[in-house]
């Protein structure tokens, strides 16, 4: 359920606990930026060492304050914090922003204090921001609040963000601010003990004010609930997240910084795109992603037009679509006919449309008319020639009359320069994102390009299906109470039959007779294996023999191997005859993250795991979209198309395995791993040949 | 033989013809700018239609002017420039600059137009810049002049930029201007109908006022020429390489901005490799790569250290360092604890030093001293604090000090503010690299051992290997008298020999009995194929036959060869017998690009090379290093090393064969096409096992 954080965010009176008059103290800073911000409630420092605190009567503690409090911010000595959080409950203060570190981040008497403190907060049903945090901003149209001691208040719009850092929350905050980026809410969670990402995420969903939310993260609160929310939110509005510790390196400044454990990265990457968040690596991603967010309108397609007035710059602009999969599609014979109309003979009326120098206010409105009726968002570069037709914010008033006439359509603005110049300012006034560089306004409309194919994805058809998950139930309680930990192949096969997932034809024997007839049954060429819970890696004993082609092999092999068992000290092993299967060697497998939970794999079988490590991970649940994304974004995917005379691999049987298999991993979470290795793919089915089940 | 540049770059004397007093005019803003930017030597308009221009007595002809002119600036009607061109010669004009555009790229009458002129410059052996092109600026300590109509005078300093486009180069130029980049020389080529940046680059090789050297370019004038001086320049300067065109959509904009023919990219990106050049592909990435080679500073290895008082932008710069291969060792214990000394307990010792927000002045001095004793560079981030310890003036002020510490060493500074505050003044003033973004430093860094690589990679030792290629093209000379475009195998075999390509044990036998006593000294199981210089193909005709056990089944494979062969009209067909030779299965091949001639390319054989193209180019000559870093850059190279019990591959002698290959293709250009596929790699020995040469 859904705290309710609008007294928090949007608080009548704000108690700030350890404000100060001395320069420098932290809970000075907060009274002041409250002051600064145009706070409209009522602001009441709280400190047993002041009378009054700038001006405004101080009083010397909580209990003292006539009337009702909404929100209090604790900026005082960390040994003091338990107590004071005591005293706002029972003052019956519901919201606390606590800004005190020396919490989990410090050592074991941290971790004690900050489990003291999440006890105090759910016992009393509190609301709290941090510790360890720089506090919360919010500029939106209906507050005015910075109840934290970031000298940047940003001026409002479209963006909340939520960091989990506070040096770079408060970094990012001053660059946002520098770019003129439209943030209205800010929030440092610190070391989240009270409220996480995933309540501030359920309040941003129905805020009809937040068109696009950036989160910082350096591990996720409880993954879960952060899938819930961006899945659901992602169909509305983009979730652009910037997630650190994505290397080695990087992961181990994170430990050393919040003693937050990283997950290994590939499934943190496969992971937020499940969720269906836009995940960006650096600052200058970011900055460059949202700000073409603000505006909220997403492309349809990936075609784009580039309008040029500097032919080089177009040239980049192309390159760098081409790099991130923009397309830029040749204009129909009736677009160049248009343009021919107003544009000199040495315009180039290609894509990029190169305007030449010579190009005016009108001629950018009608070639960025004529190139929308053509793409689905258009880059128009604007830089001012030295001979001046026009004025440049006459050229970005016409700019702007050319994108309304395809208001649906993103069109990003060029101009070779960091300057903010009157007509760039004219541009973003109107909400037309302006880059510097060419190559960043493409790498803008690429992130626009994938928050569409997010909101796409989400509806593309899902079918339902179920499984008959009591049979495999009922397997796995008969190994558990037989208190193995490996499963012999019959019941692994049953358990991945009850998902659906197809197993190559087999039969179990005990003797030379029973083989020959199973034999028979499967046709030769057949495989023999010795099956036992015990043998993970059968190779490694030599218990797998293939390509047996008659009779008289087949008793000789069945002899040998019920020999190796027996030396072996296989006591309980099976002889198991298997169908030969030729096809594409596929593996699937299933591993436990302890973040994220099971974690499905997929990749080609031999060489390509075993050398290239060539594999795709998704973590469960998995749809059937999320699925063949993972199958197509492994290194080898071509080998699966049709290949040497062998036709193309069907994916449809490969994405039902993978989501069958991610929902096993849910509903038997018992099971520690699971390997199938190989699947063997034919044109139209795949089926595993041996199975790994472990406990 | 380098030309003189010397009077055009630093001439004492300029005509403009085609100066004018017309706002607007090109020639009369040329004019403008050699007033304006200081020229000191004798500027002199040439106009039959003005008496004077801007108060300077104005020429009707060139041939009017008194005394001797150093350079004519060329801005008139494209249908006079031949003309003038010759007036300028008989004057004794050496050095030309032709702003003029209207030739090569703009239809048949403009390349005939540029033939002309062609004629004309190699006729009268002058110096011309252009046509169509914005001109050449000089701001070096030597020379102040600004030939050219760009607005954009630059303030002097280690870097040389040529640009073949105008308006690009203009814009990187503002840009760099923006950025207090410091550009001594910009030339615009244009056209290139007379210099090209061949001639620029003999020219700055030896200037000791140019640090390093930046190129935009959209194709190369002269290939062969670049690399060699390339080749010589990267072992004192770097060389950073713009190049469009990069991707197809790019191309398609540059074949239609300047007609130039773009060469696919994979075959660029191994040239500009091969030659020592750092390729860049966006205008940031030029940016900041140039920034840090200002210094003219490069590190000796890949380690870095990183030092913050903001613990996040620590995580994104070592988040990033790991994605670009930047080392972020560890801190030696004696490092930790000199930084406990004065450091306080909350800060972090690791790598990044997060030396916290209450860092100051000293703090960033002694850290930095204690650093640069730990790594090879450092990165520095400083974001100055709310409760401000020194003033950021002393901040920047420390950190210079901390650096010349180790004066070898780079420092780059990273403030989390694109603001140009008086410490980034400060910081700049001393040639210290400084960033907004983390992330940005990182890649600068990255430039920076981009260009050590180089550097080192010269120093490589290169054992000299002479072949016998008389004894190549005496067979190949052979093949040409019967005018035949295919080899027999023997004669594939006879020319890699010479040249040290190992092939694959064989024999060549005309009957039944013939093989059987071959077959007796190649050993069983034997290989079988028809050979005749006419089947590229073999497989596709059944003329390939593996793993033949024993007398009676070679007799039989042999008599059906020998029908296959007499049926599919191969009269001159042998029968070949094969060795059969088990390992890693290689490609090797040549194939000439317009541009760039003969191009070398390896991979590994089958799946890989034919379904997913991991293969990697190298143009001839290759020499090992670049041998060894082409073999190494494949994806699928992992499959060379040790694998499910095969022993890693020597690369010894694939590199060898790599640099044999190349050499073989230059001394023999009337082969078109040479494939080696496979050649077969065990642990020590790698052998050509089909052998196709095409001439």
């Amino acid at each position: 359920m859904a705290k309710d954080l609008q007294r928090l965010l949007s608080p009548g009176s704000v108690a700030v606990v350890g404000a100060s008059p001395k320069p420098g103290s932290v809970g000075g800073e907060i009274l002041r930026n409250l002051q600064r911000c145009g706070f409209p409630g009522a602001i009441l420092p709280v400190n047993p060492k002041y009378r009054d605190v700038d001006n405004l009567p101080c009083y010397s503690a909580v209990s003292e304050i006539p009337g009702a409090v909404d929100l209090a911010v604790l900026a005082i000595n960390h040994d003091l914090v338990l107590d004071e959080v005591e005293a706002c409950a029972a003052k019956g203060i519901q919201n606390l922003v606590i800004i005190t570190a020396g919490f989990k981040e410090s050592g074991s008497v941290g971790v004690e204090r900050e489990r003291m403190l999440r006890d105090a907060i759910r016992r009393h049903s509190l609301n709290v921001v941090g510790p360890n945090c720089m506090g919360i901003i919010n500029s939106s149209a209906s507050a005015r609040l910075n109840a934290s001691f970031s000298r940047w208040f940003p001026h409002g719009g479209g963006i909340a963000f939520v960091s989990q850092s506070g040096s770079l929350g408060e970094t990012l905050l001053e660059c946002f601010g520098d770019a003129g980026l439209g943030v209205s809410l800010f929030i440092n969670l610190g070391n989240r003990a009270g409220l996480s990402e995933n309540d501030f995420l359920a309040h941003l969903e129905a805020d009809p004010e937040c068109s696009a939310i950036f989160l910082y993260l350096e591990s996720f609160a409880e993954p879960r609930g952060f899938r819930d929310h961006v899945e659901r939110i992602s169909r509305t509005k983009p979730v652009v997240v910037l997630k650190a510790g994505r290397t080695e390196a990087g992961a181990a400044a994170v430990a050393s910084h919040t003693g937050s454990l990283a997950s290994p990265d590939a499934i943190v990457e496969a992971f937020l795109n499940q969720c269906g968040a836009i995940r960006v690596t650096t600052m200058q991603e970011t900055l460059t992603a949202l700000r073409a967010m603000e505006r909220g309108v997403l492309p349809r397609g990936r075609r784009a037009v580039i309008l040029t007035n500097a032919g080089g710059a177009g040239i980049i602009a192309a390159d760098a679509c081409e790099r991130v999969g923009i397309d830029v599609p040749s204009l129909s014979e009736e677009a160049k006919r248009r343009l021919a109309m107003f544009l000199p003979a040495e315009a180039g009326l290609g894509n990029p449309i190169d305007m030449i120098a010579t190009a005016g206010a009108d001629d950018y409105r009608s070639g960025l008319e004529v190139g929308l009726t053509e793409a689905d968002a258009a880059i128009v570069i604007f830089r001012p020639p030295i001979v001046l037709k026009d004025a440049p914010e006459a050229v970005a008033t016409c700019i702007i009359e050319g994108a309304a006439t395809a208001p649906d359509k993103p069109v990003l603005v060029c101009t070779l320069s960091e300057q903010s110049t009157p007509a760039v300012q004219r541009l973003r006034a109107a909400r037309l994102p302006v880059y510097a560089m060419p190559e960043t306004a493409v790498d803008a409309l690429a992130a626009l390009d994938r928050a569409r194919r997010i909101r796409e994805s989400w509806q593309a058809p899902e079918v339902a299906r179920t499984f008959d998950s009591a049979r495999a139930r009922a397997v796995l309680d008969r190994v558990l109470q037989e208190k193995r930990s490996g499963l012999f192949f019959e019941e692994g096969a049953e358990i991945l039959s009850a998902y659906e997932i197809p197993v190559c034809a087999f039969r179990c024997v005990g003797s030379e007779d029973d083989a020959v007839a199973a034999a028979t049954a499967l046709g030769y060429p057949i495989v023999a294996k010795i099956d036992s819970p015990r043998l993970l890696h059968r190779f490694e004993h030599g218990a797998v023999l293939t390509g047996i082609a008659d009779e008289e092999e087949l008793r000789k092999v069945v002899a040998r191997l019920l020999d190796v068992a027996r030396r072996s000290d296989l006591g309980d092993a099976q002889i198991l005859l298997q169908e030969t299967r030729r096809g594409r060697e596929l593996i699937y497998g299933v591993k436990r993250d302890p973040a994220f939970g099971p974690v499905a794999m997929f990749g080609l079988g031999g060489t390509f795991v075993e050398a290239l490590h060539d594999v795709a991970f998704s973590v469960a649940p998995v749809n059937a979209y999320q699925a063949m994304a993972a199958i197509r974004s492994i290194r080898s995917f071509r080998l699966l198309e049709a290949f040497r005379g062998d036709a193309a691999v069907d994916l449809g049987p490969l994405v039902n395995l993978l989501t069958s298999l991610s929902r096993l991993a849910l509903d038997l979470p018992e099971i520690s791993e699971i390997d199938l290795n190989p699947v063997i793919a034919r044109a139209r089915t795949a089926a595993a040949v041996d199975i790994l089940i472990k406990l």
